[in-house]
């Protein structure tokens, strides 16, 4: 239960304090040209200490790619760049080293439950856990998702689809605008990742004043997936929006998924929701997009949206009431350095989540004809 | 991708108008005896012409269990009844034959597009589709989730769990009470089944109203699963609120997913939302359950709590502008009977579903340590 | 675990004597024409009753399909024939009727392990058993197997893919010629399905002679695929050769496989058995087929050839002593109606196995590039 | 495709000449005490270079294990020595850098199809191949398996499960005693890796006879696991021997999978195979074990026994006649280092398989029954 996917495969490993954090992708199309940089680039985005909204903490993060890839001049002679490799269709292995380690900061917590953390039931469920930043539970583990996530975000953009995201709200703060309103552009330009300036601003300085009252605060992010085909999903259990929906709810701190007008669009009449077809000169589509660009489970060629909700960090720098392993009463006073709100960094685990499950879904696509 | 689950997986076939809906169910534990009685009054919760508030279509809908299965008497001799039966953990495959069928009522949509719905999708990804009552793209397919879940929550009654769904929200009408001060014996009390009475028979005025309308409305069904034990749920991509996640996005007109205090929590501060552990003659366990049962996507034994958000249903009794297959404009003016609103037999298929993933995960949980 | 394949997917239920053996088959490719006589052929070709040379047992054996398929002229206009169909995508549910049944035949055997069957290790495993017929573990469960085998085979067909297998042996006596130099056509021709015929003379004879002595006897199925592209199979865990060895060994009474040169290669050398490419007006190939038409566990365009060991079926017409449940002495002395032989009868399962691992192969190799 | 079990799951990666060959093990049980000096013992088994029977190529094969375990004195306080660890039910990552590259030994190989290797096949799947050293098709992808291999044989250890291999052929040279009559723990004493040390003498002459002439031979590998309870594997498709075929075929250069009598037994009649059961002092069992252990796909409790043909290895120390990826005709003049004969390093590998295969089925085994 560590591998996601069905053909486009990841099978991640790896602690927060052990010796590195890694995976396997099984199942990559061959022929795929990679650039090394822009899958560093997505884990300078992933990593902690980009600003002062976000831990302290430092990790350089770099990836190295054990297998499957070919330096492109060899197999591609045009190419022009020693950086770009080449996918061979065998999987590829890769490992992020960890470092900057202050594994001390955790000794105080070895036999502590930490609450709203799943140090009691890990324990429980396996009688062991490493303690150490929250071991496997650490949202480290979520840097091999973004290594994979960074590759098929290249394979899709060979077929011309784009996965977005952005934080579309931080505690009550909300940017409420449509997103086809939004420059996606400028979501990179501020720390908080939010498109609508305005509302970045205030984002920040929410989160900023939640830190200073050694508190956390949640939030949503929305994603968009544009360029992608009729036809992705499978229609009864593989919908397209549950297997999008499994893959955020399975990102550290997320607490709910909807797509298209989701909870709220249940207090809406069908004869408001429903998206009627046209055909013009763009073919056959429809006039809206209330489906979120999903029917039946499988998309409609319209942008699939989708929105994910994050919890507030579960740890605070303030002293917390617990038991330890053996049901003695104590307290918590961690010292190790988090996050206020996940939601900054939580923006590129969601796209790497989005662009796995939507280049599996194309590929198992593949198989619905057999081909001469 | 017709199947669902790992280890107790269920694997469904059929068309609305087709000879029969059925399934076959892998990995039914050995030896749990199952009251066929109770199976199929899970399928008359489910099934149409129940009540005023849903479709006047009237089937049947009577399961045949085909395998699996033996007497009772045979292996248990102190059974009562003849309706008692033990499962042998071979498949169990069933089928309910298909009756009652107005397919001719579907004539008129063979190459028409309705909004809303599947058959733009599956037809440009097969290629061809059933056009008589949605085909595979139907509510119908529930039935098989219905069986292989009552057969599941048999199951988890042996081990002193159960779920419990019920409707939560109509349109704008919600039932605000916490869970915990209803009486959930009532929700079988009324036709939109809603434990809170007065809320209940607001619901059903607004679907009347609305279905007096030719319109449609959403609504939420919440659930709650209640004796798990702890350590339920895989810690990465298994995570229980993952698994519930896909299960409920699954349901046919499902738009969104959120678990403990989903997407209101997040304007909520960790301080605020943090679950204390506290060990009192109870043993360990959480004094709130904001978490709602599951921290770090492992049951925490407090009772699992989630809601599902379903659209208005597509199939209006208005006419409404389309195009056909060639993409010429036309005109959808169903004939068939259908609900206005989904919520009153959504409850038992959230309850089918929910109950089918605790039991895998309960089941895949006996791997985690080796048993002499 | 009663699940077959990848993406081609059969998923069978169903004792011996309970009310029907059926299954599911998942993944099965849009727009595939179906005859339903040659699947119905199929299911001849494996039935009881054919020949003096197989069990008495008269079993209509009569398949229904429930779902995933239409009319073929319903989509394909120019279909000649109302027992066309299409497949549609989606699964495909059937169902064979148990009949003939001679439960009573089995009262003697509810509490007796019989030498060499299933039924020790299935009720020590699963603490209850159908002991009619053998239940799950009767050669009956294979019906479902040549019923997905009959449509693969017809998918494959579309695609220039051919299956055939044969009687290569029976106890000693084996047909050593080369299957190139066989007519394949002649394999149909007598009853003990070996296109050899004086050969098939000699099989025939001793299995009479083995069925006179209330004895049964073993034998050896080769089969031939011809027609399969370049590069299907998985280089490592799912070598073409691999899958081919599990789908043929989970055969009731399979106790070997090899494929190419296979165990009488082992005493060869290297440059004895490795098969030279040239290039000609056939493009490259090689010059032999020691390999078997796989090389590193792909195809490679030769004839992919294998064999299956079967060994003599456990059921006597004799007199043998045993231990029952509570581990008494006490004595087998079967009455239900056996086969002498399994061969004549495997033939159309091996070509069933095959036909649905290669189809799944080959489905499985379209995910192998991005298509555009 | 590049993972292995259903619970107890491989998943490997990497090239012979790229920068690692590793692996992630999912599903392993928490709490197994680990050796590493047993897991680095099994590579050494596995390693080139032991003897003159074997290439004389040098690696050192170190394996780092990334993530999964702790010290076992973290966890059980009485451990003696800090060399033991204890798995805590997370994915363990690992990897073996490679090492001793002679990837220039391949220049000239860059645009051959070496006959009988996996560069054609490779080559046309994939549209692209590493070419050095047979990259993903090289004997050193079976570093992983012998890895986890030796993980799952603690583990297994731990519920008395033994498995052992040894070479029972070698050409034509074979060790005829039947396994029971032989001193398993001589299986090391010698290079050949055959506990009948007069055999193994002869089959030593033969390989250097072979490695003298640049040819080389193949062989057998026989398997016995002892200690299983009854109740291991699936009954249909899962069936225990279907899952050790494909474990075994899925080895480089294995052509047969045989168990029991196998082949060797369609000979025979039923009445000279079949397995009495009797009761006596040991309980329920069989009196022989012509079964090899397995009844219905179902472990009956008695020693499993069975056997890998390896076909002769297709690098020769002699020129061959090939053509290249262009199809001009060319000539192969390998400098690689190869062995002649691949069955004393093949022993090993199908340990690690079988013991994998083995532990996998008794995990799922522990899901037959629901537990309280």
């Amino acid at each position: 239960m560590n591998s996601f996917g069905n053909i486009f495969r990841l099978t991640s490993f790896g602690e927060s304090h052990g010796a590195a954090i890694g995976g396997v992708i099984d199942g990559c199309p061959a022929g795929i040209t990679l650039d090394l940089d822009l899958i560093q680039a997505e884990l300078d985005r992933r990593k902690p200490g980009q600003s002062r909204l976000t831990t302290a903490r430092h990790e350089s993060d770099c990836v190295e790619l054990l297998s499957g890839i070919l330096d492109a001049e060899a197999s591609i002679p045009e190419s022009e760049s020693g950086k770009l490799k080449v996918t061979t269709g065998t999987p590829i292995g890769f490992i992020v080293r960890n470092a900057d380690h202050h594994s001390s900061d955790y000794d105080s917590l070895r036999d502590v439950f930490r609450p709203s953390h799943a140090d009691y039931t890990y324990f429980t469920k396996y009688g062991i856990r490493d303690h150490r930043g929250g071991g496997r539970s650490s949202a480290r583990e979520t840097i091999a998702r973004v290594v994979a996530g960074a590759i098929a975000k290249q394979a899709l953009r060979q077929v011309g689809i784009e996965v977005r995201a952005w934080t579309a709200q931080v505690g009550e703060i909300a940017c409420s605008r449509d997103w086809t309103k939004l420059d996606l552009d400028l979501t990179e330009s501020n720390a908080v990742r939010c498109p609508d300036l305005q509302v970045a601003k205030q984002m920040e300085e929410l989160i900023l004043r939640v830190k200073s009252d050694g508190d956390t605060i949640g939030g949503v992010v929305t994603c968009v997936v544009t360029g992608c085909p009729v036809g992705l999903g499978e229609p009864v259990f593989g919908k397209l929006h549950a297997q999008l929906g499994a893959a955020m709810l399975s990102i550290n701190a997320a607490k709910g998924f909807e797509y298209g007008e989701g909870f709220d669009g249940v207090a809406q009449r069908g004869s408001q929701q429903n998206d009627i077809f046209v055909n013009d000169s763009d073919g056959i589509h429809t006039l809206t997009n209330h489906s979120g660009g999903i029917q039946g489970g499988i998309s409609n060629g319209q942008p699939i949206t989708f929105r994910v909700a994050f919890k507030p960090v579960a740890t605070l720098l303030q002293s917390q009431p617990t038991v330890d392993i053996h049901g003695t009463p104590t307290t918590v006073n961690p010292k190790g350095r988090h996050d206020p709100c996940v939601l900054p960094r939580a923006v590129p685990i969601v796209e790497a989540m989005a662009a796995m499950t939507i280049l599996d879904a194309y590929l198992l696509n593949q198989t619905v004809r057999l081909q001469q």
